[in-house]
């Protein structure tokens, strides 16, 4: 039977980035501010568990489902944006750069790790296409071997869909400096490389 | 009014060694696993924001008080480890090197923040030399500026006791190497070098 402390700090190092080490610290850091800190956080913990819905249509978390994004009627309902997890379509959300309406696939396909399609939002897209009213569908996901394989079985099948497929550009990161890019991205920016206009 | 998310959100971007970035990437995490580590990980923090205590004697945070450090008569009763905080309490437990009582000060001395002696635990370690069966009192304090002024202000308030002072020894960390090591340690180790027996 662990003591309660020993119980909180084990919980907490389960967490992403961080370890016994860092829970130990956090868990002293919060028994410091029992009332300020401690029990809001564990009450917002049971809350959000309770009250945080998948969005049924787009695979997005938050207060409602459909969520909001999905129920803005001032997005551009023609354009859906692919993404493999709810953190990426935040990134985009807080880029302001998509008015456009999401898909989370909930992840990658993976051989080694045994996801298949069916363990993805797939079919779920597919469903979201047949009534005609999407035009363009953007894929934007990670650039890396699971997230191009993903891409590819995608773009299969919407093969019998009538919609423009695009992926987001590789290059150079705004604020990046050439000396410190891998070669891979140097060279699709170089071959992907604009006028000036 | 913040939804449930951003406000789990906000509160874990205030634990220390968390910002925004992270703080999101642990709400979704723990939205994937509500009932396997959410739940329970806000059960605990609420069992033990009502049940860990501070132990009357040292200082120590735990199930009881007197703690069971405090509490364990095979430990010796004449040798007290002063440490700034209770994780320094826990790191030393976790050497098991020491085998005597602790007395957790609660901070360090520092001008800067307004922290007094009447701040810290000193008058509270003052009435346990008072019946004189502490022989031995190990400063176990940072070697930072706060650590040693604390230290030398613990001494001067020592004088009256017949206690036997000591404080840890500088020098090369085990697996430590030169080459890293600052020159301040460098000099403190070769200063307290030792023959060979």
């Amino acid at each position: 039977m662990l003591s309660p402390l020993d119980h909180l700090t084990q919980l907490l190092a389960k967490l992403p980035g961080l370890g016994s080490r860092s829970a130990r610290r956090i868990v002293l850091y919060l028994l410091k501010r029992r009332e300020g800190l401690m029990v809001p956080l564990a009450e917002a913990m049971l809350k959000a568990s309770q009250e945080v819905k998948t969005c049924s249509l787009c695979g997005n978390l938050g207060s409602h489902s459909p969520c909001e994004i999905c129920a803005d009627a001032a997005r551009d309902q023609t354009t859906l944006c692919i993404v493999e997890d709810v953190a990426d379509l935040w990134a985009l959300e807080r880029s302001r750069a998509f008015r456009g309406h999401y898909h989370v696939l909930g992840g990658t396909l993976s051989a080694l790790e045994g996801v298949r399609p069916s363990d993805l939002r797939i079919e779920a897209l597919l469903d979201r296409l047949k009534d005609g009213g999407v035009k363009e569908i953007i894929l934007a996901l990670n650039a890396t071997v699971e997230g191009q394989t993903t891409a590819h079985y995608i773009i299969e099948r919407l093969e019998p869909f009538d919609v423009t497929v695009s992926k987001l550009a590789h290059g150079l990161p705004v604020g990046g400096e050439l000396d410190y890019l891998d070669d891979g991205t140097l060279t699709a920016a170089l071959q992907a490389r604009r006028k000036f206009s």
